[in-house]
């Protein structure tokens, strides 16, 4: 493994600098501004009290979610996706990544028939943007369920673990944690991690982009996906006052 | 004209807090964040070296806007336009109504052939977001201008005066100046004015949500307007440090 | 004021010709062909005995516009909107514009859980389509409503006052009224005016298209349509033989 | 063959009353209102000096149709095809047949490398509006070619024959001309023929509604649509003062 | 009529080898493949126990078919119509023509209210795609229909007759059956003619590619094509065991 | 390591009878038609001297891949996306995923200015039809190299290594290789690996569709898929022949 000079100096192993900010805009149910280094995600939990036709009369709620990025979030202008009139494979990719994974920590029993929509929009973008946006959503979807049983409306927390992500990835040969965009478009792998705060994966996507990875590397990566969120449950916790 | 309680005691004639704060992202060549109170609408200017088929090779640049509201920007979550695979006619109509306005105070012709992309987001809206974005964008599209003057790619500015909106209204028969959600919501007459600094009106567009107006509420309405804006366009200047 | 040389030798305060056709087409409850010199629009209301979802169980009903116009309408062929899968910004613009005006003078909770929809259909374009979409589809409208009192679906009008629309202009200084295309395309600014019968407002819509407009040139155009509207009024009245 | 009684004694072999009325719209290098009864389409036909991207460079022009109906052409509203984003099915099939049928007597060659665009749209609609269309499509096309020659850009007409359509079918066994709405909608079999001047077929298509028809049948339609073929042609003629 | 040199020494009445293989897939009620020389056409049958929305409480059923060719069942890649986001107008009148060819047979009344969806998608194509999908659609909707009567869901069967179909055309003047692609591309007039199995039409399409064709051609293609239909009947009714 | 029992006695890390069919399609320049158990996918290699624009003028050539499911290829029938206007997030996930996996085993330089278009159809599906899509257009990819090297357009093979994809997955606790469609469906985790011949990782998708997973039950995935990918790369070796 070689050493990698990276922005900042930051080591190999270390996070971004991670702000949380809750109740970031005033009308959602949960609104959370989650920023890794220079990547701003804001994360709103939308309740509706119905759930979509799947589940209609099933007694069960869903969790779902959608991602977005403003157009100059980025270096270069991208086209508006609703001036497009649609999706990018890209984006659609990554806000099922999301709903998936915070539907993984929810007990959609317990939510009863209704919904939270988990919107994530990418203000500023520097690398990370979906491993920030899931971990900013956990918050936002945590304190609309707060709401919910200050209201009354729910007894127990649907919620049964903390859930939350970070990218990895091989540069130059050096393992590396949290990729910005320099590096992330530099690398010869890019890994996407979700954990619980147990320490258990929701989903693991790695890419080679240039060469293909080693067992030897892949099992680095996940040794330093497991350190990085370790820290950022902590964070969450932190930011949630628990 | 009867006297009407407005949110907060405000003076039928005083505009809400404004804030006006520059460099609010990193990669854009304008980036703004507009505040009207709650209104918040982030605006970024966009410089391209090229310009779109029906300028090319006219010697001259363009100026061009889009708007779009966060998914959760509102009271409730609407559907994000990028999902629905289409911009509804309200954003359609403001998007126009913002680059005309824009384009009302650019020499498109000292700019050379390069375009301006004027994105307005609106992060949480409280009434008045088009004006606010316009009065924004202007900034946005005023550091992108000295961007370009510093960059030495333009010699002189291509903006020949200040730009900016304000909506006025009548509710319970008194003239208000701009209105909040609660007010836009309930009133009878809803003005949109854009004016330049020099006082001249770019756009004037009033429409009768309940009863028909008449010509004294008219001009009323547009005294109120012309009072906002001579305030806004100094706020602007003190923005701009100018 | 500058003396301007216009088509015809048309007064600045005349309009052009205007001639109202009522049952033009046999199907629709009301239908009128409207003529402003060469620009000639179909306008026909269709009545439905159910309302949209946002009406639904309100004892209200719902009067709702659409505009369109044939790829050869205008001097080149434009774009067929069906074939693009797309109406265009300006088309929405202009059919949000007809429906506000029309329901202006509508009493919602008098017409019943019905619809009525008008639809604007430009069979030749020389400038003003959007005003005699207006002032045609008022005629429309009122044969429609006549049609349901005459079946004694209705015992009283469900419509208070006239509606009907004229755009003002300045060109080369000199305000203007009734524009057509000419005039239309080289003109400083342009505005669309929607008045009642009695003479109040529903819609002023102005627009700047080269320099900005004084309060001045604001009022001097206010007069000019004042004057046009009360001769439509008039023209409705005969063409109904009221 | 039984004898059927059909609105106003028209008799089984007879056409409907059709008028042709050139320059019907002002714009159009043709444009041709023709009324097959009460079924009336504006045709018109636009010239560009440019061909699709099929036909770049191979020296040859094109001739292309697009249809639509006016969403109160009919008995009952049909949704407008703009607004739903797409043309239904109906739609494409009907501008593909008119497209090919005037391209059968068109010489592409002698056309050169520029387009006509026949637009057809139904102002009005009582059965055989695909009929009517390529019927005055064919006179319309046959103005714009008359201006391309008088203009001076062709020596020679790249028109070689004329071309009609007419619809027949079977109602109640027997077999009638130039069906109207209600003889459409009740018939068993429903065919439409395009023939040219010349008297040989350019389409035939024969569409069992209810019951299938006999070889005998399709003979004595066959028969009856050439006869209405022809006096369409005459009538071209006489309306083109040839 | 002239002779002409078929490819593998065809007679001009003869079709090309004829291959129906039922059970081609696991999942579908009725699945089979159909082959007329290299054209390979997959049709499937699904049964569904609802009907859309214009059968509903009507006591009848429906039976609908959709079209698609893989991108590259042609000599060249064609874009794929889902990536495209539309259906292009020949796949529209396929479809519709394969939907009313089966509908022609069906007894909806007796089916009662469920539908049979058939699904005909072009593995490879040399010519006759559409002929061999009603061809085979057939096999496979009967399929479908005796598990319907397997099942004590029907006792008596829906299917009033068989259905088939075949081209025809004139190349260099010879009137030929069954068009392989080469024949296609290069006749001067192409038919389709839909039979049922007492040989009456159900439809004919004939369209002049190139000169139009009289009436004795039409002739002697109906001949020709009476003859295929019937053989094609006896293969369907072998494949069938019946 | 709990035993599960398997659909038909299979050994919990035996893979599904695989057969690979070459030239299934005669006019594509690779067709394959790959079957893992009852899962049968087409996947075409079509070559075009042509790149798209972000490759244009790089001396670097393209290799891309679309993914379909026929409509009935599964239990119920699914919409047809070219009918819906759209394709699923789904379906956009997994042809991006084809088509990165494949480029990981391409030299974009070696291969020159020309796209290879993988066309991965589903005609019958039963889990694993991505991996099937894989593991088959690597074949099809490989005989469409073969003919280009035939025919002297290339004189180096621009493939680097095989490439095959496997799906693993926990059921009842038990790691399973290759899942089929109900194991799929009731399992806990399922993974999908991408790995060159070489062994090393190109992909590896893992999503706890119910609880999480651990890093314990992670190793052993990857250890089932190593194998299971190593007799993948034999058998497509066999089927070339090589």
């Amino acid at each position: 493994m070689t050493a990698v000079q990276r922005p900042g100096q930051r080591a190999a192993n270390a996070l971004r600098p991670v702000r949380i900010t809750r109740g970031y805009t005033m009308h959602a149910e949960g609104s959370v501004l989650i920023e890794f280094g220079h990547t701003k995600v804001l994360c709103t939990a939308s309740v509706e009290e119905k759930v979509p036709p799947h589940k209609r009369g099933s007694g069960e709620g869903w969790v779902t979610a959608e991602y977005g990025m403003l157009p100059r979030a980025t270096h270069t202008r991208s086209d508006r996706e609703a001036a497009k009139g649609k999706q990018s494979g890209r984006t659609q990719e990554i806000q099922r990544l999301i709903g998936r994974s915070l539907r993984a920590v929810f007990d959609l029993k317990a939510l009863g028939e209704r919904t939270i929509s988990l919107d994530c929009d990418v203000l500023q973008a520097d690398g990370g943007t979906r491993t920030a946006a899931i971990t900013g959503a956990f918050v936002a979807a945590q304190d609309a369920v707060s709401r919910l049983m200050d209201a009354g409306k729910l007894t127990a927390s649907p919620i049964k673990d903390h859930v939350a992500a970070i990218s990895v990835g091989i540069l130059d040969g050096a393992p590396l944690l949290d990729l910005e965009y320099v590096e992330d478009s530099a690398c010869d792998t890019d890994m996407n991690v979700v954990m619980t705060g147990a320490g258990h994966y929701v989903e693991v996507q790695g890419t080679a982009e240039g060469a293909a990875f080693t067992r030897a590397e892949m099992d680095q990566l996940l040794v330093l996906a497991e350190k990085g969120i370790a820290e950022l449950v902590a964070l969450q916790k932190a930011a949630l006052g628990a």
